[in-house]
């Protein structure tokens, strides 16, 4: 999180959520416009996106409609779709604010909720899991598979409509993700590229991870079967993880063998999902090579 | 596999491979109806895609081509190409219908025959490469390569024309899979994916992995070179393989070891690229761990 | 490289930076009306993306342009893009011909110049690259951030178009691959698919890799952190990198750990990146794995 | 009017405002899944035009949308333009199905009035002026003019979104159809193709025809200034009319005479623009030219 | 008819069926050859619409399929409708085949046969109307409605699909063309654009001209009413015909009056819908108007 | 013209050519901010047609290409096209910002530049057509009969590429007209929808009509052979023309007939081809009629 950012990081923490999502979609509007105005062959796509629209739900609507759709599927059936589920349940736009937030003041390369918003494709291939996720649980299960099918062949992100999602949510970069349907992810917790969360072929029923709050899961990580990630844990890039890995530990390596807990946590170290904190993990793991 | 599809699996296998075809093209179209029954929004794509064609080459040709079509190549173009190879080989629908059974029975996740045709990129995949390689076979080398380009830039499933493939596979969620140009795929074979069946630079001639019947290949496993993995073979997720694998053995870890050969496998652990099973997988390499 | 093409290759090198685009474009030229001639087919895709342009600037905006285009994204606006910045800057041309001639020479799947220019992901994703990165630096950052977007989306290359990469670049296959902003790649470096030259989350400064002249990268290898690899390493597949690696030397294993220094190096071995020599590779791990 | 449907008007008639036009939307759908049953082809287009929506104004906002829909003004934006417009004031979709009315009972080859929704391109220039001209009165005029381009090109009906237009009107076939800035065109009045409301060049102000209600204007008739031509006026095919025509009178040729006037007209007779009448119109003009 | 056609012409006539289409469709192709040879920036265009086809039915299919599909009526769709129809009824490309020359040898502006292929809309639109007047025979109804919809939207001409029209027919320009739905049109007829072969409101059955073999209808002019136009009749542009016309007779003016009836005519002028003699028309029509 | 932009117009006409085009492209752009910031809607449209670009002659290229663009023809294709073609003669831009003057300051309904440019399709067939010229006088035939179908296809306007067409041309509406091989238009003509320009099927040469400086064309008229419409002539609407009309004479009538000529024509009648002035015309006619 870049220091100039702190400041409108924490009031943020204490205002209401329908003024935290007016607040964002309003600094949107405002990123939108100045880079407008500074870049005119890039305006008419500002505006189509997010200047012509009134609310942000109907902002994404429109972008998801117009990424998603293909010849078979049009865009204007998807737009209603999404800005039909985004208006049935306030929780999804506040579930959708908190990933926005997750990427402004986790990544470094993310200079705006704008820049989020229109070209993270982990963000918005989230929002749309979001969306196939109450098709699902409404029993609308062919169209709920249909939306994770165009999402995997547009983002490569591939995210069973069952899989249960919380909030927080930062899938950086996102190629090559893969969460399977019994898997479960808590809230705050960061995932990089390439990272699945698969099951074992043996059994039908509850076969996937189960990913605590404020984990970390490195790039390139498997995790494989039933298995619990605990709260504040941190998955090493790479790390093919088959067990259970216990709250704030870090595991790393194929297969993956856990590398201490922390005991006396600094406030940033207890949330590896958010503070991304990869220095320490070096450091964890340099011990594991010796 | 789910045990209600039991009695429909078993008949199934006794039938001709016209019959079985017919049979599996009956199935797709009662579950699109179904489904276009219950879900509106979703008729009219089933209906495009489904249940307007007369026959599952047709169908499948249609889905393909919409799929693959770019503003340089068109839908209408790869329409026709498709559905000519498709009528001039009978093999390749009794591939394709090996690879839907595949599908269908081996990953839980799979609702329907219908689902993988419409929904599954691997499977998708798969039957673009199957006419890509009757065209390189034809020495229409450019048009076969292009294909391939199509497909991996729509599926993120880059597999070179020249691979050789045999029937009843399953590439799951299938994103990063890589198959190189000398490659050779057996029967009943399953990879996950980011798997790579990759060459090794040196040498033009050939240079890829062949990969026996059976064998399960798991996430982002790494098998480079001319090596053989032998019937019924388990590949480890994220493991690095550069030497042969026998059969009935599993290997795992970066780079991988053997881990033991099953002597008296029951019937379905004869076959890992069927059974999916991971199980045995996990308890195999803890032994290895310890 | 096949043997056949060692006189292609030679006097080329000789030739003057204009005189060798030249060549290179009326290769791929004669390529094109050769394919068209044979495959009618696939004429017309040929005719639009090289054999109807003036040069190989105009043909290369054309192909992006249609690749990379969306619905609010429109193609004439981004060929336009492209078209302006390739006509500012020569620099741009000479590292696409490099570039092409990377592919070209050695990979021994890539049977013809035209092949790369039209269907290598990875090259198209590098030459959109080098315009995103022009942009970034005239602090046209919301477009340079589009761009990437729209590569990352069609190509599955996520590339921070901030991130200074060389000329005689191949990323083969390329789907996953990740470099992050402060990334730095020298000159002739090859690159594999899901290779991830990643930073770690605690600085907001430098905190990517900075790979040598010469370098190749394994499949699925991840490099993490502001860390050097010297000028002729080799990483292996699969490999996780978190330490600097030294001129000529080799890096395997999960963590990765140095595999010797190659003191006497035969000239084809002095450049990785070139030779794409797995083969001593294999034979490095051997020793490793013993 | 064929006589079967005859019991299908009357008691329409008799129904009130909300219910004539659950009525119509009922039927529509009745037609569609009807026709969808009985061809495959067709199911997809009437599944994505009719059987997915709702309600009458999201099929025909869905169906315009998709129609005017360009390159640069997408499908989406129109259709919540459209969708918009249509739920903000109930008159609008009255007027609508006044005019699905007009056009099943008053052409005998509107066969359903599904038909008209999704093939007659005079009823959808109209629905389109009808948002045009909300757009007009609420000085949103350079939105309105775009619409207005649209229609033009599309469907070749050029209708100025400042013209008023009433209900009931049947637009048939309606190609080249210019309907002028102070035109007025009353209720239940049917226009042929190649019909001219237009304006002298020398006035600024008011300078376009008044058509009365009932009015018939037959093919490529042309009436050009502020002229009135009144209530129940019958205009033969390619007349050119520059004077005011009574009420209940028939005006032929070019220049257009006016041919008696009916004093004791049967109850059809009073209104053309409901019978459609031309054999009176035929024999009118028998006399003339005798 | 250029002089230079003469010797095209005259051995045309005297080939069988097979053969004459046999010789159009290689002169097709060899125009379309030299053009593409030509002209670089349209090459692309003649190769996918000519040049990549193994036949004049999948050409035109091709061609129309991609002219008229829409977002909701997919090209694939509309491409295999038409191979469907012109590969089960040999009668309709001999039609096809008789519409290119009369195009060819009619209209001094049509340079030749690849022209009217690609670019004459009254021809593409009549190609149309033949397939769609074979599903209204198969009582495929809402498809030929719907063909008859795109048809008028894309070029203008609206022709109802029960409208029973012969071979060698030029639709020149076409623009407005409208043609009703008991409407009978003969052999080696020419209509010119904005015509109108209309209908009388009062009665439902047969209502529309029936135009003899021969005729010429100049542009603009409006024929209403089930009236019988004999063979070789001459129609005047702008005229409004409200009664029969005898052989070989003209008709010209608003309301149209009759003009002597050729008694001696040279061979030419038997045939006023193949010489488009407007010449003597003139003449005609001086006497009428003296 | 409305009374406000008089003081627009006057010194308009004493500026130089260069300075006349760039005073125009100014006043467009005003006008297109001030819409994009009214109408949020239709900013996106805004801006890719008319705020991104550098020119006029760039944003009339996109448009263009946009515009008339199809599956097989790309609008990059036509972009550079039309793009070339503008930037190769001055001449054509010129005539172009006649053209926008002639509908801004004629047309009482054309309320700015800008709505000109984007939304009259006779002002953008006009362009097009005179890129189509250029390429015919080139001997690119092909490339130029490709456009001109395109155009008919698009706007139902259908120039024939080798009709030369002077500057300040006014086709207002535009539906249906036609213009032949060897027809001339004058400088400063305004001409109505329905217009035709026709030939007479007997010769092969130079057989349409030559339309003088300031002529007015009514809607509907069709002007057919090698006839002369002499400087400031008017033709009335729905006229059928067989025969030379004299300078500052008003031909009306089916077939016209020639209505006295004005002597002492005040300075507005002189060219009503500009001044659009339709109530003399009524007050000719109306002598005529009595």
């Amino acid at each position: 999180m870049p220091p100039g950012d702190l400041r409108l990081a924490s009031p943020a923490r204490a205002r209401g959520s329908d003024d935290e999502e007016a607040w964002v979609w309003s600094q949107i509007r405002m990123e939108a416009r100045r880079d407008a105005d500074a870049e005119p062959a890039l305006a008419s796509y500002l505006y189509s996106t997010i200047l012509s629209h009134s609310s942000l739900e109907r902002s994404l609507s429109f972008h998801l409609g117009n990424k998603l759709c293909s010849s078979t599927l049009l865009s204007t059936l998807l737009y209603d779709l999404f800005l039909d589920t985004f208006s049935s349940d306030p929780a999804l736009l506040s579930a959708t604010v908190a990933d926005l937030r997750a990427a402004r003041f986790r990544d470094p390369a993310c200079v705006s909720f704008s820049h989020c918003l229109l070209n993270y494709k982990g963000f918005l291939a989230c929002q749309a899991h979001r969306v196939a996720y109450q098709l699902w649980t409404q029993a609308r299960r062919a169209l709920a598979l249909a939306l994770q099918s165009r999402v995997s062949d547009v983002f490569a992100v591939d995210i069973h409509p069952a899989a249960r999602i919380g909030k927080g949510i930062l899938f950086d970069h996102a190629t090559g993700v893969v969460v399977g349907e019994t898997a479960v992810i808590g809230n705050n917790v960061s995932i990089l590229h390439h990272v699945t969360l698969g099951g074992t072929g043996k059994v039908v029923g509850d076969r996937h991870p189960k990913i605590g709050d404020g984990v970390l899961v490195g790039a390139g990580a498997t995790i494989l079967g039933n298995v619990k990630i605990g709260v504040g844990a941190k998955i090493g890039a790479g790390s093919v993880v088959l067990i259970d890995v216990p709250p704030r530990t870090t595991a790393v390596g194929n297969p993956a063998r856990l590398v201490g807990r922390k005991e006396r946590p600094s406030k940033n170290e207890e949330v590896p999902g958010e503070s991304m904190d990869h220095t320490s993990f070096i450091s964890d793991w340099s011990d594991y090579i010796i």
